[in-house]
């Protein structure tokens, strides 16, 4: 977040398997196979519902008011990458619109999360370019002062290094850093490969009390029962 | 809001007629027929449009990051239940999630209402069990600390008694006491009654100004007409 | 916003086909056409997406929790209007519903813009009178003070005169000068027409760096490329 | 919340001592003394740095922008007495100001809790009248619609009967349930009996993890040090 | 708020007299003295407490992060004015510090009035320039934009015109229209005159319900006491 | 923010001289030598008005309403630090008081930075131990999960490196990488050596206008002059 002026052309992004292969498990099992951490602030929203994806960040520091570093990003992006975008200072201008999606959808970029404003969302949603964002805004932004592109940024409270992995879906923003894409893969899948055996347990009438034994610890932690 | 590690068995639920009577007149209108109290704060928002229910309040007390007691809760709910939960202190974390709501399904819960984070909206929406919360987050939670199950709890800003009626629609969610319940419905469908001949003046360009006889108050309280 | 119990009726309204070509433009390229200036505060959010709409505005001045004046505003509205109602403080309630709509509906207004809260949102969509406002809430409002019709007020931000003409959609809320919607008009559209050449120039592939010549003002600015 | 209209003239207060000691501990031993339950949302603010109190409740149930029955609840106040204010909707008008707290002070109130705004607060720190509010606002009410006095109330999120104990200070605002009021003076005290000792120990250096014999349980749960 | 890239170097000041003896009054006052209208949102705080402010508005329109305007609003600067800053878009950066405080205060301004931030609140405490604003914010500021001085600008919700009249103290910030000054002056006077003897009769114990004569209208609006 | 579990011990510090000089710089004129990167968002506030301090940075992640790991970072405070703490979820909590103020400062730390509450702060002023937070909360904690600490965390939304350079005052707080603390110093007292002159030339009346040179930038801006 301190260096301003440079653009880093190459950057190692973290395995293209798992980095694909992250989005079909969803942000929150993600976020539970990393041990709880990694997630945004829950203000980031999807600007339509339904919007599921991962891939490499490549990622962008952008001044309030001022959306010049954005040109300068979509020549950094590579078929897969999503673009996380930070600002300098709190912002909630309307950085990005259709024409900026219509160039980064060319150059092979699956999705935008912005820690500031989005416009246009109605041509977005049509296009099937999602953007993850706190705001909606037609606020225009000016081209007057250079920011970085693929240095540590912090978005949304989280810190997103150049090539980590980023999970978006309706329930939030999960970044997963590069060296731990694989094994939180992995991890992710363990946890979702009984998930169905509970739901039909859980769908019978079996209460997670007895699934789970909770009934004895839930005792000794003083629940007491009244009739 | 002050008793810790307690569940009541035994609750004392509102008239299940008037409960289930009380969906189709929508919270603005029961609102209205209670003298405008029982409203939840309008943070609490469905996670997807269109939902419409009304049910008896089960109660649940829960510690910031901590759904322990969503387990407890979920052997106490009975058919037409809905589920309302608290927590000690203000938290944004996803306390539910799909295996939850597959539980609280299959027991009979109509929807759950949370002054906190839910998770895996798209499912949830899929299944159709609606969920008011006042934010989404993938951001997971322990279970550590015993809370309580059917005391009386504080749900964005308004007290619910176990056994009290909920109605909840895209407009909100509002809290009647058991013992009103009654009153409340005959109140709701009272003001309901005229309101089709109301819409079919208003339709046809007749004025609120005239069709309420407003015009001789309005000058008396002042109002001046300028041309 | 400080002169209490009038109603002007007598207002100036834009260009009429000024006003209902600018909703053909959108709020974003109106608001960028008028110097970036003119956009209310982005908590204004529409109550269902994909509504589009531009008109003149009648202004309504009304109290914290009292809905009155919109009775009085009704008889204001001419085919073409869009009621913009500002309160005298914060309030969060919902001060507009399905009746309310109808009324308006019947007298030719387009939409509804509110510093505030509306309820009955679901019929509100299946009519289809949109409406932008800070919050959605079944709180209900008495009638009991008198406020001002047709006055310059504030509304999420932004002086709003009557006649001036709002361009509103899913980005936010664009408020006009009467006197300059003719000229926004043709700057609007000077904007978008070169659009498509630009669109189909960036989903080609070329960066926006390049069509816009950004390379030697950016080096300019100090911008350094490190591989 | 659900009752208006009425002034309950008899209420029971909680015992005067316990009432009168649980200041001296201050609203975080209390709190904790309680089990971590009671405290008032954080956004509850004291008008000037310094102030402590603790006394029985008498509440008062408001509507936005009215005060009329500020004046119905300062007749029920007797020495000792807190006003725990409450609102049927969010709020942040000046509903207290010097002339209230005048009235309030001559019948031996000791402070005012309120969920919304106040006004005058120089006068106000001037005579040593402490308000905790969320707000301050020079905004002004009506007198036009009746609450109630002396029924349970939510104040920033907390339910409060009339005769609990309320312990404010710099920290926070903490209810006391009057039943429980003995017992948590004891208990608040008992915990406090022992920070003097541990306070010293603190200062000379030993610490938390030594004096609470945390290293084995930290270590048990995973924790690992790094050289 | 429409007009960018204009100075208005003559204004008309509202009546010297008025403007300066509003101050005595106070914000609250003032304020009820317009009927209730006329204030700032109340997220607009001194930074720090005790000043008490009253004189003739001049305005500055700026843009998010740049305060280049502050210098060119310090030369229309006449002694008893206040300076009174809008932003075209949310904001928190501080735009002001000791410096331009420096150079205000030598033109003769008694305040600065923002909706955004200000830094060096210690100094411009020293200094006793009092300034009222939404946050405080090291963030600084670049000059790259021009916007304009004394043209009609939304302050924190509320419309000011040059030369209107600002008041402001520990309570808010109140416009006061600069037709209506003296008017509002001998308004708020009048207000006052009575309160001394009202303090004098509540602080022996009458109550406002019989000062004010309240018992009846508060029973013909169905206030019932319960013993 | 990802490494659950680890205590570095060896961390390198920033230059002692340049931590504890940026102190009398102030963090405006700091973050303004950074070229306006590093500071904290405006929410984090002083506890007390004054207070002005400089110091190495030594991190601490603990989770929501758990602050076990505040007595594991106790043990890592050398004489000149200041602990800067991050939660992995967003919380209000008081997770600091006089007793554990009392372990750091026997241990040398200067201040605290944390981005969530901090209670007992009557007694940390009488102690003259800072505190930045963006909460003050009465509000408990437990000691039940690990964190970590010296990991890079984000606190209010800025990278904080184990070493770096942290200076807080009543404007805000400012990061300084370790490895810039040197540069910036002399940037910082750069440009605070010519502030005594432009201060006496602005108080003597000459504008900035003037004295920066920027009548025909404006000019060339487009800014004109209406008399």
């Amino acid at each position: 977040m301190h260096e301003l002026g440079v653009v880093y052309r190459n950057i190692t992004r973290a395995d293209r398997a798992a980095a694909d292969g992250l989005a079909a498990l969803g942000s929150a099992t993600v976020h539970e196979a990393m041990g709880r951490v990694g997630l945004m602030k829950p203000c980031m929203r999807p600007i339509y519902a339904g919007a599921l994806v991962s891939g490499t960040a490549v990622t962008v520091l952008l001044h309030p008011g001022d959306n010049w570093m954005m040109h300068v990003v979509a020549e950094q992006i590579q078929p897969g990458d999503i673009v996380v975008a930070a600002i300098t200072a709190e912002c909630t201008d309307g950085y990005f619109g259709d024409l900026l999606a219509t160039s980064f959808q060319a150059h092979g970029a699956r999705a935008l999360i912005i820690d500031a404003g989005v416009r246009d969302v109605k041509t977005l949603t049509e296009m099937g370019f999602p953007v993850w964002s706190k705001v909606i805004s037609s606020k225009g932004t000016i081209k007057a002062t250079v920011g970085s592109v693929n240095i540590p940024v912090v978005c949304a409270g989280m810190i997103v290094n150049p090539g980590d992995v980023v999970v978006a879906d309706d329930d939030g923003v999960v970044v997963v850093p590069a060296a731990l894409a694989g094994k939180t893969l992995d991890a992710a899948r363990a946890r979702e490969a009984n998930e169905g055996e509970k739901r039909n347990k859980l769908a019978s009438g079996i209460l997670g009390l007895d699934m789970y034994n909770m009934r004895e610890p839930l005792a000794k932690a003083g629940l007491k029962y009244i009739d």
